[in-house]
């Protein structure tokens, strides 16, 4: 069997368009950063002269620092431009915007907006390799690669294996690109959740829907739970925060029902008491931290796929 | 002939003190900087172990990140510092502040401010280099010299050719700073705009002053337009942002009467469809995306002079 | 003698918790550090490879830029979180946004916060290295121990000297620190201020109250002028800015009481004409720029401590 060795694209903007074969590669160049990652001098000068610029148009701790802990293990320059700070501010457009970076030498540009389409657009307007890390409602492909990532390193493989993925999945662009990678590898996807959340037409990704948590848990491999968000609160997408945790939070009564060696995820940062509580969260199921960890593994591996690096393996 | 081989100043304030002696070093300099940014590893220990802060009191995405750029191309560290999350806030006068980056052993500060003269008088109180990135409407040096650099590019010399500078004069740093240099290059600068947009006195910069655009661009070589304020619209200085338009835009009936090889410039970010349309800011003349990339240049040119470098040509 | 050559300890949270020895472990390293900052090229690879986080829930341009350049110095990466733009917008809690840059990778978070005890919390529920660079009004670590490595490089030893702390006692987390780090070392404390500024029970920390400069000027070998919180104005603590200078700000008649070789000194930023006049902030026995340059020396020899290194003088 011949391995894929590179990627075949400029940019990374959804799971949606990657083959299995490429997720595959990004999986297996995750593995030797993460082992990159855990040396004493987590360092090497694979990137070295690289520019990334960290284009944010939305607020990130995590995925932000994670990203940057990435572009600094392979020895790249990073620059973090954040929005209000931007000439955005003086209107210019989003594509004019990103042509000035390119042409000012900048290699890979991570762009966080609020709008779904908006690194799709500025890849494809620009010769710069574009990393999306969430765009709207549409897709998180790092988050959902990470997840991946995390799931096969619990359970050797994906394929077959039964994913509850909980809570808000109109809002949610970490449960999209959870669906269109996971169904790619083969898992049964279920998304689980009150019918205000469930979009329409979710079926045609791939995965099934359910209302009712305590049904599919029985049988889970995993469930990714995802955060609910507190200012939706009160527009009529569920009657209360309590309500809400009682029939789609994740709890240690509900637990009972899980097989013993499930597998808990959370895309973060958590809500505790609303979607998961803090016993189930901090508890000897949960990977959440783990899937941290694997984030800065997943984010070094693309940069580094995407920047011209071939996996040897 | 004997080159000067270094800037015997500790600052870049405007270009309005530069010799043109000094100018030609920056330029000349500038050029080395290009190849080196174009290697495929854009890194060279030049300025190892150099400290610059990016200390900008108005917000710039793309000023900051060439500068960003430059500092990295030449392996010195920087830090930017933004002004909302500086102590500056706590009414700390702004000698003290540039003072106590000094001692902490910073080399160079980039400095952007609404005040003109700002960076003068951070300049004057401190042993720091301090570059102008834009102050007020005084002088952005470091956009005319690259300004100056694109058009030697592409014209070999600005020596006697005509330069129009269209816009809002008045409030532009952009064209101060392209007046004081190209004027001192031997250039023929005429300001262009609307009698509400040009400066009394101007001519004494060295610059002649004309109201009709269509006039003065028939035998020009370069076309320098600059961005419109749209905050600045309905404060008399002009009818409707129309009207500007249809007297004072770069469009396509208006560049049929301009020659054929004339050079088409915009500092950006641009207003397409106000002072220049898409047709002109993408078309053929227009070298406005290698403005953007010889700042980076010049920038680099600028820190490498001014920290201590000298030019071996 | 055998000196303590490695901090025992994963944390720095105040100089509460230090013993002697610790800290003359920490000045002495400083000594060296300050020593390498002032090399032609500062920069050594200590820190090669390690990660730190400045997470700064307040403003700040100098401890923030004086933690970079420290950092820079050993080689260290460094990325600042800015709080506007962290993901605390989301409320998720500080304890989980510990955890999640623990797992991250990263080795350091050096946390300024308005709340006094969250480092604490942060340090005591994660494995990451945290530095305190400010916690309400608490402590202010960092600036306690440049202060008093600006004292014994003036004077040899704090061993009874007489150090004055000047101003608002009760809200000045600067004030803390000297406290209790000057009292460890031998020196005799006074705190002077309006009684509304002074905390009850400060004299348990082994510090003397008092509320006449004038008298305790006298035979003073250190002055720490605080910074007047301009924005309690008007809040009853006292009359009026003119007033509280008059009695408590120092300025060149006052001065004239002091000893010849008393040194002054400030945290900055200053407020010039308030707590102390221009002609005593930039007199002749004030230290306030050799406090600055020290803080980046005190710094980087915490960071080398915590981050694993042993001193080997």
């Amino acid at each position: 069997m011949n391995k894929v060795k590179s990627l075949n694209r400029k940019d990374l903007l959804g799971l949606k368009d990657l083959s299995v074969d490429e997720i595959k590669l990004i999986l297996r160049t995750a593995r030797s950063m993460k082992e990159v990652a855990a040396r004493p001098i987590p360092k090497v000068p694979t990137l070295l002269g690289k520019h990334i610029i960290t284009f944010f148009f939305e607020a990130s701790t995590r995925t932000r620092t994670s990203f940057n802990m990435a572009a600094k293990i392979l020895s790249a320059n990073i620059t973090n431009v954040a929005v209000s700070s931007s000439s955005v501010v003086k209107g210019e457009n989003l594509i004019d915007t990103i042509k000035n970076l390119e042409v000012m030498g900048v290699d890979a540009i991570i762009m966080r907006h609020s709008m779904a389409g908006a690194p799709h657009l500025a890849a494809k307007n620009s010769k710069v390799v574009v990393i999306n890390a969430g765009d709207g409602f549409n897709e998180h492909p790092t988050q959902g690669l990470l997840d991946i990532f995390t799931m096969k390193e619990k359970k050797g493989s994906v394929r077959g294996k039964k994913v509850l993925i909980v809570g808000d999945i109109s809002h949610s662009r970490v449960a999209r690109s959870n669906i269109w990678g996971l169904t790619k590898l083969g898992a049964k996807v279920v998304v689980v959740g009150p019918p205000t959340m469930i979009p329409e037409g979710i079926e045609k990704m791939g995965a099934r829907v359910s209302y009712d948590f305590d049904k599919e848990i029985v049988d889970a491999d995993f469930i990714n739970m995802l955060r609910i968000q507190m200012e939706r609160q009160g527009k009529g997408l569920f009657p209360s925060i309590e309500e809400y945790a009682q029939l789609y939070g994740l709890n240690a009564e509900r637990m009972k029902k899980a097989k013993p060696d499930v597998v808990v995820m959370h895309p973060g940062p958590i809500n505790r008491g609303v979607e998961i509580t803090s016993e189930i969260a901090d508890g000897l199921n949960n990977v959440i931290l783990e899937q941290v960890t694997n984030g800065v593994a997943v984010r070094a591996a693309l940069l580094f796929l995407l920047l011209g690096g071939k996996n040897s393996d």
